[in-house]
């Protein structure tokens, strides 16, 4: 039988795909599962977009530009206008998905053997992009007792070598929910100018901020335009999933040029999710004010709710919709399987990401799991007593 | 400034996209060009298919299953048996076009350094995937003379080293038009077999045949099924090219749960296209019908419109929508750059891919153009006669 190649034994897994048969069994078992595991928001996609799909014009769903239609980048570059950056539409490049865009801005910069720094706990399925990239991936611990703050710039310093070609972050992250500040910001701004690094930040959770403090951009930051690229997605923004609908951006003109040649090979972006998310662009405030309420009101239901667990300790997350909780137990991995292969609370039981999957040093982040807030507060509040109520019992 | 990465500066661009710009021109000055370069058919996307987007009710635009939603996957089966190929829905992957289906097979098969052998010339894409991929083309020539045939299958065994991963054919072929016959295939299987590689086909253009010979799928070979990887798409079968929707078969079910790997990596593929596609599979037989006694009309009309200009040889395509035609020029790129710079009938010239961009070996097609026929008949009539005028005055 010919063999598999070398990268693709390494792939990683998705850190809750071994879950996946213990949650399907537990279904069987007839258990109810309250999902804490996934990024999948319940939130309504924007009328305006769903809308735009039910009235497409299509005859024929022919191929778009491969950089996205002019029509739609004119409109996303007035999107950024109002945050603030100021861009283009020639320094946009539609994508399918932040994923597209963020393994477009890897082979853009990264050969096989070079290496991106990236402050961990960290999105997991930047593993899988770099993997595939042939790129290594050199982790910088944040740590929940400082709420996973920008670990000193001394740290990220003194991991750069010859090989290293950027700095990425997650901006607010995900699964920490930090928010940098605009000092961070330019603090990480001075040490890629210093190393002449690319700094890369994946920014689709740019509007889920909770608190006074505003989202800082990469590409807000005055002379950082040739080594900023933002990788950005209408998926969350819009609870939009399924449009796999993203876009890399930067003014520099060299990363744009070559980021072109990625897009042509594979042609173009879906059309009909194009339409769908230049319609989102429509989407009224009221609608991002309505779900920044009830996220807000979801943290602090969790956050609160898991603070009175004994032995639970969680950072306070000032974005997107994810937390790092630490939980008393040892392996959190086997702690999730036992939550559905062994435990109830009168038929339900809850299902919550390993978060030993979002590090890259081993060993680290064995003792925490990643939730997401991405049910109502009735539910999130009833996933946190059962999680009380599992960690009164549970012994590893 | 920051580097880019040197796979980046490798990446080549689209044979077409240099001349875009002379296109543009063009039109500024009134041209009418008629769009013989690219494969974007002009036939109507099946109404069953624009119905299902319309009718659709999803309100929360939600992640598909990485893979594809089970639903879908098992009606694709359903379609491959129609076709004698006998698969089951896990045996199919879901990806957004057949260009990831083409680099998740990459990723899959081979490492950087690796080399695959095609017989060029082949679609250019195919470059840019082995370049992102760090993966080297080994092309075997196929010759205008033969028809573009198999070339001899010794030519393909001397090329076969330690690092050869697989062989990869396009059947029926862009930019050829060949159908490859089951002796053919039954050849390769032998080879791949003998040597324990893989053979990827890409069978995009399965529907798309236009003689007595049927096609014949690499997985109706019986013995190959550890060898076989098909990539697939409903960008051509539904003139639904903007779906971005594709598929990997395969029966290995390690290449199965490695491509699985990168899937999950990039989330899911396109919803709305989805739905869409997975519509598309109820399009009645009469579509086909009708599509194919058109194109076959098309074909037989251009080539019997090309046999007819001095000095112009073409071969007899069997399938898919593209011939290689090769022209008493030196240089077919700068021969088409001067159709739309420097010639027109009576305000109307021709765009046409030029053929070096199909072929790995420098040097080789240079006097070869790749002709689509997407056109209507009168369009395509129209065309050739500008073609044969320009080279009655075309000096180079």
């Amino acid at each position: 039988m010919p063999a598999i190649s070398q990268k693709g034994v390494a792939m990683p897994e998705s850190p809750i795909r071994k879950l996946v048969p213990f949650a399907e069994a537990a279904i069987k078992q007839g258990k109810t599962i309250h999902h804490l595991n996934i990024g999948q928001p319940d939130i309504k996609t924007p009328q305006v977009a769903l809308d735009a799909i039910k009235n497409n014009q299509v005859e024929v769903l022919a191929y778009s530009r491969s950089e996205g239609s002019d029509q739609y980048r004119e409109k996303i570059a007035t999107y950024y206008a109002k945050h603030s950056i100021d861009v283009g539409a020639n320094d946009i490049i539609v994508t399918t998905g932040g994923s597209e865009a963020l393994l477009f801005a890897m082979g853009c910069i990264a050969d096989a053997g070079d290496q991106i720094i990236i402050p961990e706990p960290f999105y997991a399925n930047y593993n899988g992009f770099a993997t595939a990239s042939g790129v290594e991936i050199v982790p910088v611990i944040s740590k929940i007792e400082n709420n996973f703050a920008l670990p000193p710039i001394e740290d990220f310093e003194q991991l750069i070598t010859p090989n290293t070609k950027a700095i990425l972050i997650c901006n607010p992250g995900n699964p920490t929910g930090y928010l940098y500040s605009k000092a961070e910001i330019q603090k990480l701004a001075a040490l890629v100018k210093k190393h002449d690094l690319f700094l890369v930040a994946d920014e689709v959770y740019r509007e889920f901020t909770y608190g006074e403090e505003p989202h800082y951009s990469i590409l807000q930051e005055a002379g950082l335009e040739e080594h900023a690229i933002i990788v950005d997605s209408v998926s969350k923004r819009y609870s939009m999933c399924g449009a796999r609908i993203g876009c890399l951006v930067s003014k520099n003109k060299a990363v744009m040029k070559t980021a072109m040649k990625f897009a042509q090979a594979r042609l173009s972006p879906p059309t009909f999710a194009q339409i769908a998310s230049e319609a989102a662009l429509d989407t009224p405030n009221s609608y991002f004010e309505e779900v920044k309420t009830e996220y807000r009101s979801r943290r602090d239901t969790l956050i609160a709710g898991l603070q009175e667990i004994p032995g639970v300790e969680v950072g306070n997350p000032k974005g997107a919709f994810y937390c790092i909780a630490q939980l008393p137990v040892n392996d959190s991995d086997k702690f999730a399987q036992w939550l559905l292969e062994s435990f109830d609370l009168d038929g339900e039981t809850v299902m919550v990401a390993p978060a030993a999957g979002f590090y890259s040093s081993a060993g680290v982040g064995k003792n925490q799991v990643r939730i997401a807030y991405v049910l109502n507060e009735d539910k999130l509040k009833r996933a946190v007593a059962i999680l009380k109520a599992a960690l009164a019992v549970y012994k590893d």
